[in-house]
């Protein structure tokens, strides 16, 4: 148990830090709590930037208001939330041995002693080797970059931009350039397809088809080596090419703001960011640490993961105040929930992607399927992509991602809580949720994927969406409208709708077969009654409507 | 294991009897199965008929295709799923000794052998006890009912309509008569509020202003002795009043049918519906039972309940198919997730309410929220109305309702996870969500609502948002602006905005104060600053937000 007088020194005001703190005020009324925050603006909703630039968000203000119209300024700290703090103040050092911070601010170097020393010193924007200081190259990650892009867009001096990186950030950025301002946008990234880190092969051509529909210039293995900028514009050179614009906005991801905690000795995890054990302490006794300068472990992978999300930043805030008040409480592994709006199409994963997945279950497997997000009947029903994840012989559910117009994050957080659990396709199969035409099917979509994949350990293959169907024989099992709705490009293609399956079984010819429908569900029940009749046969997971998504077909 | 040639009879074309056939079939290609249904309509989609009345749903044939378009018929069964459905057919009685199903069917009256008996029989609707038999009282459980109400309102014939009950489909209904066809609804409900079966008082005064609000007529505590009917019309006759119309539907619930059960000797549970083990088993070896006609274990309450859920029956149809082709499967407990859409709110409920949950739980409490739905800065964002229940001693959640425009089952069916697996506070409070402004806010309002939980329980003393403010000492910290916009009728109230409390709490007035503010937040930390300083206080609960909903205050 602390003693109440004991004084807390919380480094940073951002969701972190300031969650950490407000909590401690109220929980310990007399306690001493000090922020020390580098520049003049605190609790800043950073993840609303994007949409501040798209003009969704009418003014950048509102990212700096609570939900009842308030500006959380000094004033509002110091009078709502009781708690001072220290603006325009560096943290410059920690002194362990005596417990003291050194600080430089308005009033010069000081020192603050200390009982608790939070860290919540965030994350900076990642830099290329030797990345040139110049007004057209910015990254995006505070009201500076906010305000000069917004400046340039208004004034007309941006027409053409260059982002560097399809992560979350740069995929958002692409939308907000094209959405407003109907900027000539570039985005070049390194990996083969956007949103790589959490998206399969599958998802990430379905991201890239949508930024070509709304036609951003999507450039993918693009190793970006530097930028020159200059009065008249930037150009970006890559390994074979080179990019030109108005501006450049290196997007490539955070790393951790660790240089306080190395000046305390605290131990760096494998992921850069400070390590810390489940009760948020560092190597170091009465040195915490929360928010985008902590690692977390991953609870599929088991891994240590840099995971700058606002999300984990409050409940790390929060739940360290809980702990600095006496409370017993653990953060535990996270499930690396994330969701992205990118232009019509909602994005969201959780757990690991089959790529990732594969290094360490080696029999990982993925299924993939096209279901309406509500009752089909219901007239705003969509259709959304799903993909499972999965180990093939534990049968525990790795991962799963989804995309569409439709509801894809109230997927991706029901997984959460399933993938946090251990779940294994039983229990997804078997999940409960409500049931109502206009919110859902009467068969869960994930409980019907979870489905999927155990048919296809059953026996019943799903084919990844973007197989290669030259030189295979396809059995299209669709009806004759959707036939002449979309076409099947290449192949040798044979169409038998499925209600003529039965009666037509023993006149197929005998060469294996890729069987395709529209949404994966009706070819899948071909393919096994095919199996039981000794046919050797297989399907195309999510059928059409994946093939639609990733722009490999078309509607005539 | 089951040998493949083992009959199977099922009773019953609807979700559980043609979902457990056509996977059995999938399952076991040379089982002999045999569909017994009554009527002539397979696989109807009932949940949706109130769309159809609605005009949400064009036509009524939409609910009897798949979602490629495909009529579910017989030669569909037939040829696509390799089932045969005997229609027009009775199942009359059930020989055990023999394992004999007598039917009668077109061809007269038969028998039917069987290895395995699957009865699912499904539930029909409640009556008043001597219920008329006329043409202008009606139930809604069929295409007949549907059609009738249709070719009246398309004739002008209905004008006025009684609906008795004001559960789910009586509140859907209630909804379709006015939305399409501006008909005067009148609606009957024997408990205090609507959906008293799943909701608190608090709810259920949101739903009954939303009825309001729609020129519904709701009276509530309204028993209905009888029904009259003639040719001029019905009259509706309750314990002290009288209500006339053009036709009186029947809505209060559904019995199952178990008639066949019985006559095999099944045992009926205490819900009055077939008990079933956890593998769908009967009492008696090889009478299995899915669907409507079951009762199912809450896994709250342990108590065994019928939930007559499409999504249920769906589950347990292919569940029960798995287990008969020999694979070991529970259908486990049921958390008894909800979610009705009425008018213009989106409803859910999962769990227990509190008036059921302190019949078994007397440390039972509730705590409220009016979060935003996403980010409040996202301009779609919606203010969503939350109600938690907990056991106070063991900290486990009990259950949730959600109320608003905003995204209401999506938090549903997360808690459905967490309740399924006994989550408490802490759980709910470290749950991981897919956060991005667009889906949800860096707190999720699910975490936020189990983090005012335990503020409760540490004295940040929660009132419920119904309670009586006549003769309270209200502290109403709002801005200016917040009460300008809305007043507080009644009690003495003293405007104190949150920034000044701390610099004026020694000024204030020492009774007792009932702190308020406009989502329930701002008051609960001043409530908390109250007693920290040696002041008696609580809170309203849910804040101006919630009385607003409730038709408590209105906008000036």
């Amino acid at each position: 148990m602390q003693k109440k007088n004991e004084r807390a020194v919380i480094v940073g005001a951002s969701a972190a830090g300031l969650r950490c703190a407000a909590r401690l005020r109220r929980l310990q009324a007399d306690r001493q709590i000090t922020v020390v925050e580098k520049g003049e603006v605190f609790s800043l909703a950073a993840c609303g930037m994007p949409y501040v630039l798209s003009g969704d968000i009418p003014q950048e203000g509102e990212l700096l208001k609570t939900d009842d119209g308030t500006l959380r300024d000094l004033a509002y700290f110091s009078e709502a939330k009781g708690i001072e703090i220290l603006s325009n103040t560096l943290a410059l050092s920690v002194d362990v041995e005596h417990h003291l911070l050194k600080v430089k601010g308005p009033g010069g170097v000081h020192e603050l002693p200390w009982d608790d020393l939070v860290l919540a010193t965030g994350a900076r924007p990642r830099r290329l080797p030797g990345q040139v200081q110049h007004p057209r190259v910015l990254s995006f990650h505070d009201l500076g970059d906010l305000r000069s892009l917004d400046e340039g867009l208004k004034k007309g001096k941006i027409r053409r931009v260059l982002i560097v990186g399809a992560g979350l950030v740069g995929c958002e950025l692409a939308e907000a350039f094209k959405a407003m301002w109907d900027s000539e946008v570039c985005l070049l990234e390194a990996g083969p397809w956007p949103l790589a880190q959490v998206l399969d092969s599958q998802s990430g051509a379905v991201v890239a088809h949508e930024m070509k529909r709304n036609e951003v210039e999507l450039h993918c293995d693009t190793f970006v080596k530097d930028i020159l900028a200059d009065d008249d514009g930037v150009v970006v050179r890559a390994q074979d090419c080179e990019y030109k614009g108005d501006v450049a906005i290196v997007a490539f991801g955070v790393q951790a703001r660790v240089e306080l905690a190395q000046s305390a000795g605290v131990r760096i995890g494998p992921s850069g960011a400070i390590a810390v054990d489940e009760h948020m302490s560092t190597s170091i006794p009465h040195i915490w640490a929360v928010g985008d300068c902590v690692e977390v472990s991953h609870v599929v992978s088991g891994a240590k993961l840099h995971m700058p999300m606002g999300s984990l930043a409050n409940r790390q805030g929060r739940m360290l105040a809980n702990i600095l008040a006496g409370r017993r409480q653990v953060f535990g592994a996270v499930a690396g929930a994330i969701a992205i709006k990118v232009f019509d199409l909602n994005v969201g994963a959780v757990g690991l992607s089959l790529d990732k997945a594969k290094k360490i279950f080696p029999t990982a497997e993925a299924v993939w399927s096209a279901p309406h997000d509500r009752a089909h009947y219901w007239p705003e029903s969509e259709t959304i992509l799903l993909q499972m994840v999965f180990d093939g012989e534990s049968r525990r559910v790795l991962g799963i991602q989804a995309l569409g117009k439709g509801e894809c994050a109230k997927r991706i957080d029901v997984a959460s809580q399933l993938i946090l659990a251990g779940a294994g396709l039983e229990d997804f199969c078997n999940l409960e949720h409500a049931y109502a035409p206009p919110y859902a099917p009467a068969m869960e979509p994930l409980a019907q994927l979870a489905m999927i994949a155990e048919n296809h350990l059953d026996g019943v293959c799903a084919k990844a969406p973007d197989s290669d169907l030259h030189g295979l024989k396809i059995l299209d099992v669709r009806t004759g409208d959707e036939r002449k709705e979309i076409d099947i490009p290449g192949g040798d293609t044979l169409a038998v709708e499925q209600m003529e399956i039965r009666s037509k079984l023993s006149q197929l010819p005998s060469e294996p077969f890729m069987v395709l429908c529209s949404r994966g569900t009706r070819s899948a029940e071909v393919c096994r009654l095919l199996r039981q009749h000794g046919r050797d046969a297989c399907y195309l997971g999510g059928g059409v409507a994946w093939l639609l998504a990733m722009g490999l077909v078309q509607k005539n």
